[in-house]
């Protein structure tokens, strides 16, 4: 399927532009101006290609092409907000992408048999509120009884929409959600295929360690009497990367924070705080790998005599990307001649088809990003697997709709 | 040689209830309301004891005992200044057994042939401005031209002191001091001995380290290509504490404030920066201790192809106290009967003998701190020990004295 590779360049560029922030990188939270900005373009994109245009009660755009047989929808699209200083591509390359495919389709193919659309979801990244996955989470119905929070009820309004009718955004006439993106990792690039094929959306699981030892006096507590914290968190650290790395992709475990008390140059640590985010595609593994982390630290912290606290913080389960989109991604990038043959790979970052799954059939496209930057300014993945990329997802929607 | 201890205890009493903080502990900032509450007490017991009183240019505090031969001063003292929360002994234990030890000689010995002084430093612990050892460095003329910042000069003045006038301060009439102090750590008392003989002053070196690697997802970076500066710090936190630790007592390195950026959750820390405490008695083993330090740091992040940087925050040379000083307080404690003897022990802490070292003979004996706790509400020492170290301290200034 041909695809207008000079639009979908300019297009990205558009939205790329708007929220543009100074020191680099865009940014278009939540229901603010830019995200707002941003939403009325790709109103305007969706209304020139001849598509039926509406808005749900929490900001989702859609743009749909009738089926002539009727049925459930096949979609496509990804999320119109951005983190900080985020890159061109994340989100924006599946709505703009998608867009390209609908036209190209309506073009070539005419009216599809199954209706067809493309949406703009209005958050995934926990941009703006605590509330990520926010606009997938609406579709499948589940949001819950506490949200929005009351500053984001009033965001809302802001932009026309009414919180009480959020329940209405909910669908259950979705067949298939088939979703393009970067990898936002540098796995693809490494690899020899330009293409890769989802397999499945990691399970997240983000545990709290505190260490806790007694804060000494930095001159005058010989080694051999330490209960240093930190030193024993540094084995902790160390134990967690090499049990990760041992067991191999796709399995991945990271301390991203770390705060030490009382953080004083002359002051032995008393206490340590830091996290651990696992992930793998597997449950089983997951949790494997998660009992291997605790009981190593359990050692750890009982050989020096110190006092270990663990909580989890968040568990999210993996999920399988459908067997069936599976198949047919395979079989639209043959078609498009994707040589070699997509890389089957595991997600590490979290998606909107993963909550899509509850209630369709979902699948997923990856397209490599440069030196695996993402969510930062320099995110960027060559026009030519853009187009590749646009153009596989165009020839699975017709194989799927037509 | 007879101590009053009930009449110590009480004073120690009276100068930890000025500065009582409601949350624990004491504090008394240089200059401050209960710093100068706390002088003017000390102020009182000196005229009461009948010693010549005046404050110098800094609001150092000496009491005098005229020698009949005259000739240079033997001092005694500590500082008056505390840390927040601080203890009921750390300084004030110094001024008030040196309180005792002066009255007693004088009542039981009369009019010495040596001057004899005690005094209340000002400030030791940087407790409210930038400017520690600023009593100490009075007294010997170290004073640089850029002090006192504006702040500090102005609480001086509020104090009656003129900052113009701190030149006056300094002194080359001490022949000795002796200074007796809690040991601030849990050597002495797991030692058979009551009391320790300082054999030196540790040296500190202060490191800054920078480890910078590569930010990345922590979801979609495999961990075979990840450039974490936290793993790789957590490698140089363990080399820190192993080498200190091989190499022995009185080696200390600690890594005591850490720093990790971005700090996020989800996401591969991309910079590391943390700090390293190196003490030792001996320069040259302290200085080896860096240098091995520094290597293996250098292979850590070498091996991991990580960006290091590293610079010295500060460097002190160890002092060694004067062995004709240490000699004579040998002889004062075993006329007091200490036994087993005194141990001879490096202070890992900093005190104001290791700057008068600079113009006179300097000594310190330690009592021990029970648990080795100090800087904190719970700084306690058994009153048996208070009693005997400020007997030695007596019999120490008597030998010299008289």
């Amino acid at each position: 399927m041909r695809i207008d590779a000079k639009l979908l360049e300019r297009r990205l560029d558009e939205l790329y532009a708007i929220g543009a922030e100074p020191d680099g990188g865009t940014y278009r939270p939540l229901y603010g101006a830019a995200w707002a900005a941003a939403g009325e373009r790709v109103q305007r994109w969706m209304n020139d290609a001849g598509l039926a245009v509406r808005r749900d009660a929490v900001g989702n755009l859609w743009g749909r092409l009738e089926g002539s047989a009727g049925g459930k929808a096949v979609v496509t699209g990804s999320h119109i907000d951005t983190v900080r200083h985020g890159g061109r591509l994340d989100g924006a390359l599946g709505i703009v992408a998608g867009l390209s495919a609908l036209e190209a389709l309506a073009k070539t193919r005419g009216k599809p048999k199954r209706p067809l659309e493309v949406v703009a979801i209005c958050e995934e990244e926990g941009s703006r509120f605590t509330a990520n996955f926010w606009g997938s989470r609406a579709i499948v119905g589940a949001i819950g009884p506490g949200e929005p929070e009351s500053a984001m009820a009033e965001a809302m309004r802001e932009r026309g929409l009414d919180p009480a009718l959020i329940a209405s955004a909910a669908r259950d006439d979705i067949d298939t959600f088939i979703e393009l993106h970067i990898e936002q990792g540098a796995v693809l690039e490494a690899s020899p295929s330009p293409l890769a094929i989802v397999s499945a959306i990691a399970g997240t699981a983000h545990l709290e360690i505190v260490v806790t030892g007694r804060p000494d006096h930095a001159g005058t507590t010989p080694m051999d009497i330490r209960r240093d914290a930190l030193v024993a968190t540094a084995a902790m650290i160390q134990a967690v990367a090499s049990i990760a790395a041992a067991l191999g992709r796709p399995a991945v475990a990271t301390v991203g924070k770390l705060r030490v008390e009382p953080d004083q140059i002359n002051v032995v640590p008393g206490r340590v705080v830091f996290t651990v985010d696992l992930r793998h595609a597997d449950l089983g593994a997951r949790r494997a790998l998660e009992e291997r982390i605790r009981s190593l630290c359990g050692t750890i912290a009982a050989e020096r005599s110190l006092g270990l606290a663990m909580r989890t913080l968040q568990e999210r389960p993996p999920v399988s990307m459908h067997p069936d989109v599976r198949a047919l991604l395979e079989r639209a990038a043959a078609d498009g001649g994707v040589s070699p043959p997509p890389l089957n790979l595991m997600s590490g970052a979290g998606h909107d088809a993963q909550v899509l799954a509850a209630r369709c059939r979902v699948g997923m496209l990856f397209v490599p990003s440069i030196g695996g930057r993402s969510h930062c300014p320099e995110e960027a993945t060559d026009p030519a697997h853009l187009e590749l990329g646009a153009g596989v997802l165009a020839r699975a929607l017709e194989l799927l709709a037509y």
